[in-house]
C-alpha cells in the first residue's frame, strides 16, 4: 500500500463525481439589460416554436437536444451489464436504494455548487414553484435525509443528472448523464464505513475487469495541516492548492515557479511543499509523517494521519491490496478523500467525462471518487444538525464508454435480447403450430420468439437467429408434425436432433438452463 | 371470451397511457399582456429565489416539488419487484430496450398532444435550444425510429414522464411518474404482434397477482363504422363518442338524453347506437356483427371485425382466456385498441392515476392500455413514410399503489435490503475478527453486513437482524474463537449451532442458497 503526497488536489474546484458545497449567492445578473435581452430572445424563440408547430409535420428537426443521446439496444445491453455488477456489489454490502424527483425546488440547489450554479438547468416559470433539474445526487440525498430526519442509512442511488456544460460527447461528456452513488450516513466509529466505501470501489473495479487501477487516498485535514506548517497563508490555501494540483501535467519546476512568481508564495514555503508532495508510501508514510517535526505540529494533520492509519488497518482486513497514493481533495469534503484511476495504457485515452468546466483538474482515467462530507446535511436542517456522511461515486459514464469501446474493439457480439429459442417453421401454413409451441415455452418461463409472419422462409428465420445470437431453434415441419416430433437445431454447430413433441419443452428447458 | 359494445370510448381525448396525436397549433397566448405578466412573475420569483439563496441555509423549504415524491427504500423494494416481473415478461418475449433523454426539443413535442400541450413542462430558455420534458414515451419512440430510420423493432422502455397536471397524490396521480411501454414496430402479418401485446398484458397482470381483471378490446374502425351506419354525422363522431363513453357512470337514458337534447343527434340514431353498445360477446359477437345488415354496410367496420376475429383466434392459441369487452378508443389509434381493468372490489378504490385532466373519462381500475398507431412515426419522417406500430403501456404507478397498499394491509414485512447474514460479536474487541469474516463472505458472493461500531452490543446486533429481516447471524465470541468455531444463529427460530471456522463460509453459502 502506498501513500503519495505527490499530487495534491485540494482546491481543484468541481469534479466529475462530487461538487463543491460552499454557500454562495447566485451568480448575479450584471444588469437589467441582460435579463431583458434574455426575455426578448425567449419570446422570439417561443414564437419560432409556435410557427414551427403550425408549419406542420415536415418541419421537425430529428435530433436529441445538445449534449444528450439516445441509448440504442446494444448500449442498453452494456449499460444493464454494468449496472448489474455494480448493484450486485451494493446489495452484497447491504445497501438500500432510494429515488428522488428529477427536479428539485430551485432554492434547494441554490448555494450548493458555487460557480457551477450557472450550469444548472432551470425549468421555465409556468406558474407555481421555481424548479431546477438535479445537478448531482448528493444534494438531493442530503435534502432527503434532512426532510425525513434520517440519521443513518446506507443507500445507493443510480440516476441521471443534468449539467448545462459544454458537451464533449465523443469523449463521454454529456449534459444528461448517470451518476451512481453509494453513501453511508450515520454516527459510527471512525473509518469503518470509510473503509467499506473503498472496499466497494475495489470490488466494483475488479469485477468490471477494466484493467489495472490505482486508488489514491488522502484526508482534507492532512492537506490543510501541510499547507499550514509549510507557511502558506490561510487565504492562499486554495490558489496554491490548485497550482500543486497541476503536478499531473507540469514539472515541479514549473509548479514552483507559478506558486512563487504568480501567486507570491515565499520560495521557502514552496520548497517545503515540494518535499511533502514528492513523498510516496503506505502505512509507513503515515507513521513517518506523524513523527515529522513539522507535520506533527499540526493537530489537524495528525488527526488525519491517525485516521489514515486506521483506514489502512481496516483495508488490510478487507484484503484490499491496491497501492494508495494521494487523491485530490474537494471543498466539499471534511475528512478522508479518495479517487480511483485506471492506469492501463490502452484505457486512458478513453477520455475525460468530467461533466463540468474544470476538466483540466481531473485525472485522465478517473473512474470513481468520494470521501467524507460531514457538513452537507446540516445545511438543510433548520437547526444545523449534522449527519456525518461518507460515500463514493462510480464514474459510470466513463465505464460505459470503456465497455462500449472494448466490445467494439473485440468485435464482440453484444446481444440485445436474451431469447433462448426461436420457434420456426420449415413449410407454409404452420403459424398455428408455431404459436402453440411458443406459448408453451413462454408459460414455462423460456425466453422464446416467433416471427410475425404467417409464412416466413426457414432461411430468414435461421438468419434472424444468427444475427440476434439466439442459440437454439425449434423447427416445425410437415414431416415433424406427422412424426410427432420437433427438430431442435443448435445454431452454433448446426447440429439437429428430433425430440418428441411431448418432451420438447422439458428438453429445451434442460438445454437452456445449462447455458 | 366476450366482446361488449356497451362502453364505447372513442373520443375520450387523452388518457393515462397514450395520448392523442393530432397535429394542432400550440395553444396561442391571448395577448401580449399575459406574456408580460408571466415574465414579470418570473422575474419576481427569480429575485425571490436569489434572495432566498442569500439569506443562508435556514431558509430552505424542505420539500419535493408539487406533484412529485421521493421513493423511500420500502417503496423502492416494491418498485423493483414489480419491474422485475414486468421486465422478465418483456424479455421472455424477446424485447430489446432503449432509452431517450428526459427532455426533447420543444418542437418534437409540439402538435402531438392537442389541448394537453399546456401540461408540458418547458425548460427555461438559458440560451440555445428550447427544450421540454417528455410527456410520454411514445412520441420519443416515434422520434427515435424516424431519426434512426428503424423500420422494425420490438422494444420496451420504462422511464419517468412529466405532466404539469393537477396532482392527486393520495390517489396515485403525480406530475412525475413512470411509464412502462412495450411496442412492436414493423410491417407484419395482421394481428400477430397485436395478439402478442395482449398476451403480454395477460401474463403481467396474472404474474403480479392483482386480482381479477378484464381486458376490453375494440377497433377504431368498428367504432367509426358503427357511428357512420347509425347515422351520426362525421363532425359529431367525437362529441357523441364522449357522451357514449359516460355509460360507465350514467344510465343509458341519461346518455341518450345528452346525445339528443344537448348534442342534437336524432333520436333514431341514438337508439341505434344504444342497440350496439349494449352488446356483449366474443368471437360469436364479431361473427354476428359481420352479418348485421347495417354494420356490414361499413367496409371499415367489416375490416375491423375481421381483424378482431383473427385476433381472437390467435389469442386462443396463446391460451389467453379472459373476457373481452369493448375498450375505449383514442384519436391516436388506427386499429385495434384495448384496455385492462381490475374488477376486484377491494382494488377499485385505489383510484385513478390518469395523469391528465380527462380523469372522468378513464375507468377506475384501469391498469394497462394500448393499441395500434400506424400514423405516428410518419409524422416525424420528412417524406411521411409510415412505420406501423402496436403497443401497450402498463399503468405502473397504479400497480405500485396497489402493491404498497397490499403490503400495508397485510402488515407485510417489506425487506429493503437482501442481506443474508449479519456478522456479529458477542464480546468486545472482536472488530478485526468480524471484518475478516465479512470480507470472506463478500468475496464468496454472500450478501453480508457488519455493524460500524468497534464494540456493538450483541442485543443491538440481533435487533437489527429482526428489523431488517436478515435470516442468519454468524456470531463470533471469545469462546468460539478459542474453540475454532463460529456460532450460526437462525433469526426466525433462535436455533444456534457451532460450525468450524474453516467450514463456516461453505455452510453459510449452503444455507443461503437454499433460501
Amino acid at each position: 500500500m502506498m501513500l503519495t503526497l505527490s499530487c495534491v488536489r485540494f482546491c481543484s474546484g468541481l469534479t466529475t463525481f462530487r461538487t463543491a458545497a460552499h454557500v454562495r449567492p447566485l451568480h448575479s445578473v450584471s444588469g437589467i439589460t441582460v435579463a431583458q435581452i434574455d426575455e426578448e430572445v425567449a419570446k422570439l424563440l417561443e414564437l419560432k416554436a409556435q410557427l414551427g408547430g403550425d408549419d406542420g409535420k415536415n418541419q421537425f428537426v430529428l435530433k436529441t437536444p445538445k449534449g444528450t443521446r439516445d441509448y440504442n439496444p446494444k448500449q442498453m445491453a452494456i449499460r444493464e451489464k454494468v449496472f448489474n455488477t455494480i448493484i450486485g456489489c451494493f446489495k452484497r454490502h447491504g445497501a438500500e436504494t432510494i429515488d428522488t424527483p428529477v427536479f428539485e425546488l430551485k432554492e434547494t440547489l441554490t448555494g450548493k455548487y458555487g460557480e457551477d450554479s450557472k450550469l444548472i438547468y432551470d425549468l421555465k416559470d409556468q406558474g407555481g414553484e421555481l424548479l431546477s433539474l438535479r445537478y448531482d445526487l448528493t444534494v438531493p440525498f442530503a435534502r432527503y435525509l434532512a426532510m425525513n430526519k434520517i440519521t443513518n442509512i446506507k443507500r445507493y442511488h443510480i440516476a441521471k443528472v443534468y449539467r448545462r456544460d459544454n458537451p464533449a460527447m465523443t469523449r463521454g461528456r454529456y449534459r444528461e448523464f448517470y451518476q451512481c452513488d453509494f453513501d453511508i450516513a450515520g454516527q459510527y466509529d471512525a473509518m469503518i464505513p470509510d473503509a467499506e466505501c473503498l472496499k466497494i470501489v475495489h470490488e466494483i473495479l475488479s469485477a468490471l475487469e477494466l484493467g489495472d487501477f490505482r486508488i489514491k487516498v488522502n484526508d482534507r485535514r492532512i492537506l490543510d495541516g501541510m499547507f499550514a506548517v509549510c507557511g502558506v497563508p490561510d487565504d492562499k490555501f486554495r490558489t496554491i492548492c490548485s497550482t500543486v494540483d497541476k503536478l499531473d501535467k507540469m514539472s515541479w519546476e514549473d509548479v514552483k515557479k507559478e506558486m512563487v512568481v504568480e501567486k507570491g508564495l515565499s520560495e521557502e514555503a514552496a520548497d517545503q511543499i515540494g518535499q511533502y508532495v514528492s513523498m510516496q508510501g503506505g502505512m509507513d508514510l503515515a507513521e513517518r509523517l506523524l513523527q515529522d517535526p513539522k507535520m506533527s505540529q499540526s493537530k489537524q494533520a495528525c488527526a488525519g494521519l491517525s485516521d489514515i492509519k486506521l483506514l489502512f488497518s481496516y483495508l488490510q482486513l478487507f484484503q484490499v491490496v491496491f497501492d494508495l497514493s494521494l487523491a485530490r481533495g474537494l471543498d466539499y469534503y471534511t475528512g478522508v478523500i479518495y479517487e480511483a484511476v485506471l492506469t492501463q495504457a490502452g484505457v486512458a485515452p478513453v477520455a475525460n467525462d468530467t461533466q463540468n468546466g474544470a476538466e483540466e483538474n481531473v485525472s485522465v482515467g478517473s473512474v470513481a471518487g468520494g470521501g467524507r462530507y460531514d457538513g452537507l446535511v446540516g445545511m438543510f436542517d433548520p437547526k444545523g444538525r449534522k449527519v456525518p456522511c461518507v460515500g463514493v461515486s462510480i464514474g459510470i459514464e466513463r465505464i460505459f464508454s470503456i465497455m462500449e469501446q472494448k466490445a467494439e474493439a473485440l468485435a464482440e457480439k453484444v446481444r440485445t435480447t436474451e431469447v433462448q429459442v426461436m420457434v420456426a417453421s420449415a413449410q407454409k401454413n404452420l403459424l398455428e403450430e408455431r404459436l402453440r409451441l411458443v406459448t408453451e415455452l413462454w408459460n414455462a418461463g423460456v425466453k422464446a420468439e416467433v416471427m410475425y409472419k404467417k409464412n416466413p422462409k426457414l432461411l430468414s428465420q435461421l438468419q434472424h437467429c444468427e444475427e440476434a445470437g439466439i442459440p437454439l431453434v425449434a423447427i416445425l415441419g410437415e414431416q415433424e408434425l406427422k412424426d410427432g416430433v420437433v427438430k431442435l437445431r443448435v445454431v452454433a454447430t448446426r447440429e439437429e436432433v428430433d425430440v418428441s413433441r411431448a418432451d420438447v419443452i422439458s428438453e429445451i428447458k434442460r438445454r437452456t438452463s445449462e447455458a
